[in-house]
């Protein structure tokens, strides 16, 4: 009933290989590839549909594995077993969990965004250029219980095999959209979500600012920050004290600061 | 009177090569290289000693590195020109602007460590693996004004290259110690000063704790947090509270919110 596969030939082997490098590729196809056991599990829990699940009887523990498929709200369309010579060439680390998962892209548009709480919490990052600090600031926001991640303009597509992993599957535990700026403001302004941008001139400092109520903070490119459409378009301008000499933090340490300082003032 | 050097087979130049990828070398000579004008103007203006400051005069601002220099409280011992295939071998990067120095290290035993705050607000990291997650750091350290980094049992050397320019040069603004566990918690319980430890279990909530006072905040390694020593040695396990499906941040996140969480609590 399975497939298993051994050869490196195999088009569907080929097809991982593409997707695991080329971005073009997964644009074309609407599909990611995704490894490890933690990000597999995450993804399908999270509805996202599994056109391969591929893994390596040798090294995966099935039993894990078999409690995930049991309960995916959408089971892999085909689940294929593959020799460890395989998995090394699709997979994007060696020596982890052994699953790798070809996942169709979720097209949800703004307009799908449903929030449910009354006081939302919305991160919006632009112009992000690192999938490592995407990953990292996924956490941070899966952490702190976000209602939304609007991705506006970043450097590289969303389901970069580096922003998963970065991620460690906290990519799939929200609603994230990348959109344009203009379509974002547009957004918020719609829904009557203050803009919070951070930003080093002129600003508020963080610890005097309402986050208790719906509020959308906001978050530049690493190097440059918040552009001036944004600096224009917010509600408030908000800057995190900073002492030192060096004077800039990274951006994941700033999202942190920003969204944990909203969780501290929510906190019942 | 200034050496200019072309060859990439002079020997200062070939130290430079070994001392950028071997933390051997760089640990047997008790140097270590930076490079950047912001990195290098740093570890200058903060009492670092130069044994050899390099350039590209096609590359640099020289109107900036004169400022350093005439600003520099040791100058380097010796600066020379180099031709741009001797700045492409010595420099990590390319296309940044195009100084690299080699500096002593400075030796800084934990007896030397004076703090003058009344209340210090102590970083402590334990098994550090990664060098960008330090540099990170210690950009978020520079920024929250705390009175020394303690760094116990690091993967890997301080002065890594990674480290240094993930850091953007605030691994030079503050007072950072390597030392053992055992002896940072001797330190500290010399000192008084409580220690706070980062841990997932049995822990009290960040926001509930009075970080006013003398702190030293303890964040473990990446993977797994604080070993059981420094659960033992705590005065007080704290937890930052979490929602999510992940339920782990980059510990570069984590230190971000713990030290703002005092930075918060400590303002005017």
């Amino acid at each position: 009933m399975s497939k298993h596969l051994t050869s490196l030939n195999n088009p569907i082997i080929k097809q991982a290989v593409q997707l695991k490098h080329k971005a073009r590729e997964r644009k074309a196809r609407g599909l990611f590839i995704a490894e490890g056991l933690r990000e597999v599990r995450l993804a399908i829990n999270n509805g996202f549909e599994a056109a391969y699940l591929f893994y390596d009887p040798d090294q995966t523990n099935q039993t894990s594995l078999k409690e995930v498929l049991s309960n995916a709200p959408i089971p892999p369309a085909e689940t294929i077993t593959v020799s460890e010579n395989v998995m090394n060439k699709i997979a994007y680390r060696s020596s982890v969990p052994n699953v790798v998962g070809i996942f169709k892209n979720k097209k949800i548009s703004a307009e799908g965004l449903a929030i449910s709480n009354e006081e939302p919490l919305i991160l919006v990052l632009e112009g992000i250029e690192k999938p490592g600090n995407l990953g990292a600031i996924l956490r941070t926001a899966d952490a702190a219980g976000v209602d939304a991640v609007l991705v506006c303009e970043p450097d590289f597509d969303l389901f970069n095999p580096n922003a998963i992993r970065a991620s460690l599957g906290a990519i799939f535990t929200q609603p994230i959209f990348e959109m344009s700026s203009q379509a974002a403001v547009t957004y918020l302004q719609e829904h009557r979500i203050p803009i919070y941008a951070t930003y080093l001139e002129a600003a508020r400092p963080l610890y005097e600012c309402d986050l208790k109520k719906a509020a959308a903070l906001v978050l530049g490119a690493e190097a440059s920050g918040i552009t001036d459409f944004w600096v224009e378009q917010a509600d408030n301008r908000i800057i995190i004290p900073m002492t030192g000499q060096v004077d800039s933090m990274n951006v994941s340490a700033s999202a942190a600061i920003v969204l944990f300082e909203a969780v501290r003032q929510r906190r019942g």
